[in-house]
């Protein structure tokens, strides 16, 4: 049996943010509601950010330990579970949780497990494929023809996450998305899931398995994307990568690689 | 019997803002949670305010209504319920709430009812005279040492009462500290409540009951805040109004007022 105490504070993960004011008030926002972890994946206008400091206010530490990292498998490489906060409808197939909701799925996960959350950059949000390798998306319920800024998003989020601790939260059905690993087996971290889909996708160019170059992403961005939904284990994603070695070790051209 | 359907959209009242990045940034956080009753008293930087535009960024409409007031007494006159946004306690005795039991209460009350809810200055937050005025206080929970920022402030209140729309609250303890008014007798405005403050404050100066200048503020600010609590009819404040005069008539100096 595991322990379902106190979940460990998610990562907050700013991908390619545009403007240092909005990194700012998400510190800002983080430090009122108890979360620290801040990761920025490329910030448009370099680091540091004058005007990310600025407008911390009060949560100047947060931007002094945040990490900045060249892209997003770097920064979520250490993490387990991964949402992404995006404001349109995709058609990849996640479970999509409001703020509410997912506070409650954070509190009856496992605290061992490392989470982050991600809100895509101010003007475009989040690429497809940055979508594929989250394990659910958050859909913040607004009105209509309107879209909340990315502060504002970080804000509703992290403040559901604050309010939903204060509170002894119900489980939620996203519990039945993640179910609980062995304690000898625990999950697989976001890295081990990397090296399964480059090994997998490297296996598949040699193979020839994509047609056309053009099919390609949007193939790789499926693959990504149910793998991510399978909440796979350490000890399945070596499992995994065994059956890629072995499925590709008859083919003509094949190598064995070093792992 | 009263119906109890849907709530009239709050207005929400910005007192004296510093920054017009912090009112195009609530306005644009109304907008997203289908509020658009802006209401600004005194903004430092006057108005049309550019930056408020710029960041509002999708809710110009909202900046191009919005209503600016010279005081607070007039952003409010045509209201029947007041709350205080502030992160400080305070001596004054009001209910207070969190945004999501201010849903629960917005949500269980009288739809004919206007409603408002007041934010202070950046640096300052609320006077004490001001949150005097308001019938309970807002109070978002926050980690320790924190403090959200104006617009922040105004994303998760405004979050909260849309999530509270979307899904049916039940009723909170608020509504017992709002005994629903008969129909023939509806709920004073801030309006009429506050022609009957200035009436008794008049009468209590003509009297001298304010034995010393320095100790009139706090006393007044008691005042109106007890009479404020007590959730008064129109009715009740010309009853009152009349105890006022009645009581006054006899004094030496006394004058037939005209209302």
């Amino acid at each position: 049996m595991r322990n379902k105490t106190v979940t460990s504070a998610p990562a907050i993960i700013l991908v390619r943010p545009q403007l240092g004011e909005n990194i700012g008030a998400a510190a800002r926002a983080m430090k009122n509601f108890g979360l620290s972890d801040l990761r920025i994946v490329a910030p448009r206008d370099g680091w540091p950010n004058e005007k990310a400091e600025t407008m911390a206010a009060g949560a100047e530490d947060i931007i002094a330990q945040a990490r900045i990292y060249p892209d997003l498998p770097a920064a979520l490489a250490d993490t387990h579970r991964l949402y992404a906060a995006t404001a349109r409808r995709r058609e990849l197939r996640k479970p999509a949780l409001t703020p509410r909701e997912l506070a409650g799925a954070l509190h009856s996960a496992d605290a061992a497990l490392k989470t982050a959350l991600m809100f895509g950059p101010e003007r475009s949000g989040l690429e497809n494929d940055e979508v594929a390798l989250a394990d659910g998306l958050i859909h913040i319920p607004t009105a209509p023809f309107s879209s909340l800024n990315l502060a504002q998003s970080v804000v509703v989020c992290a403040y559901e996450l604050w309010a939903g601790q204060q509170e002894a939260q119900p489980d939620t059905s996203l519990s039945a998305h993640t179910p609980p690993a062995a304690p000898d087996d625990p999950p697989a971290t976001k890295e081990e899931l990397g090296g399964l889909f480059e090994h997998l996708e490297r296996e598949l160019d040699t193979g020839g398995y994509f047609r056309t170059e053009g099919i390609r992403p949007h193939m790789i961005r499926n693959l990504r994307s149910l793998l991510t939904r399978a909440s796979l284990t350490s000890l399945e994603v070596q499992s995994l990568r065994g059956v890629v070695r072995s499925l590709a070790e008859g083919r003509p051209g094949f190598s064995r690689p070093d792992s």
